[in-house]
């Protein structure tokens, strides 16, 4: 049977929202917290304490993954694990380029976060001659003319971003062109891309700034 | 003159949100590019067309600035770079101590961004007694018990820290003791704090994650 535009429209609506998958990320965080201390079933009320939320948010959230938990009894643990993840697309690997080994390159590549995640790093890239052929945990610096080979062999859909700024742009229209379909950008630079790729920007003296603001301002709640 | 309740709530509604504030450090991004580059005044419409907005949401946002600018005219760069600043808070000097001196710590050390934005690292902490001592950037890594000392001594308010999650509740512990009024917290772990000390979390998974997300929607506008 088809589906209709109205039951596709509303297929569409129930995905979350950019903020409510912020939250989910959150929550995916307790979670893994709670399942290593050996807690076997949490409340939407546990989640949104822990996080300061309202329990209906948290509801709200979790209610765009089906019904992983029977209301008053709340959810098995590794259940609403596996629920978010799907609900995030994040239940299968992504494979991930990184271009710019630096410092915080190196510390993104220790990063254990990424790998419990399914983010597999496939290729390290730098335009300075200097680094090429360093090893870095097992994998080999190569130089941005080695790109579009390797993120058509590994079939790799993100790119990390750790480039200073005056070379952000070119770097992304870079990876952009060798198929990358989202980046995660480190360099404090407003990056124009097509619509078609995905650009999260992790702009780390704007994140010192705010929580500047929020201490000048003082008593915010 | 004394001033009413009334008008004294009226001056604290006129302080940005948490959502303005964040879109006026995006701005101030783009303006302090711009000025780099020579560009003497820009239009609302400059601001939210680099960076997608809508021209009547940056004229909101620069609104809470009360008027820097003449409509029509536009606003002249020095000024709205000021005007945002003294907005935001950060146009003084922040004294900032480090917890945690591995790889995320030697980047954002060397990251030039913190100290334009005002941003003074004052101290580096670590528990690791074979750090101990090491000079990294002109400072050396001292024990955390020499911490409150320097908090005190420096008068830092701002701590940044990239220790491991399980270390993560027990340094913000010694952190707030040490009289540190904000946190940006790089560990992926949920912390308590007493709601008198801010906190501002880059969780570097939860955005690779939100990336994921937003690759597998695919075409969310």
């Amino acid at each position: 049977m088809s589906r209709t535009d109205k039951e596709i429209d509303e297929a569409t609506d129930a995905k979350p929202s950019r903020a409510s998958a912020a939250r989910l990320s959150l929550y995916l965080r307790c979670l893994e917290n709670w399942r290593r201390a050996g807690q076997a079933t949490v409340s939407s009320g546990n989640i949104a304490e822990t996080l300061g939320l309202s329990d209906a948010q948290v509801r709200k959230d979790i209610g765009y993954l089906g019904s992983p938990g029977q209301p008053g009894v709340g959810y098995k643990v590794p259940e609403l694990i596996r629920a978010i993840r799907e609900g995030l697309g994040i239940n299968r690997e992504w494979r991930t380029v990184l271009v710019g080994v630096g410092n915080l390159a190196r510390a993104l590549l220790r990063y254990q976060g990424f790998r419990e995640q399914g983010f597999e790093i496939v290729g390290l890239f730098d335009a300075d001659p200097q680094k090429l052929g360093l090893r870095v945990d097992g994998l080999t610096v190569q130089p941005m003319s080695a790109l579009p080979a390797v993120v058509a062999g590994a079939d790799a859909e993100l790119a990390l971003m750790t480039v200073p700024a005056e070379a952000a742009q070119d770097v992304a229209d870079a990876l952009v062109a060798s198929g990358v379909r989202g980046i995660l950008n480190f360099a404090p630079a407003v990056l124009r891309l097509p619509s078609k790729v995905r650009l999260v920007n992790v702009d780390l003296a704007i994140q010192l700034e705010q929580l500047a603001f929020q201490v000048q301002l003082g008593n915010i709640p």
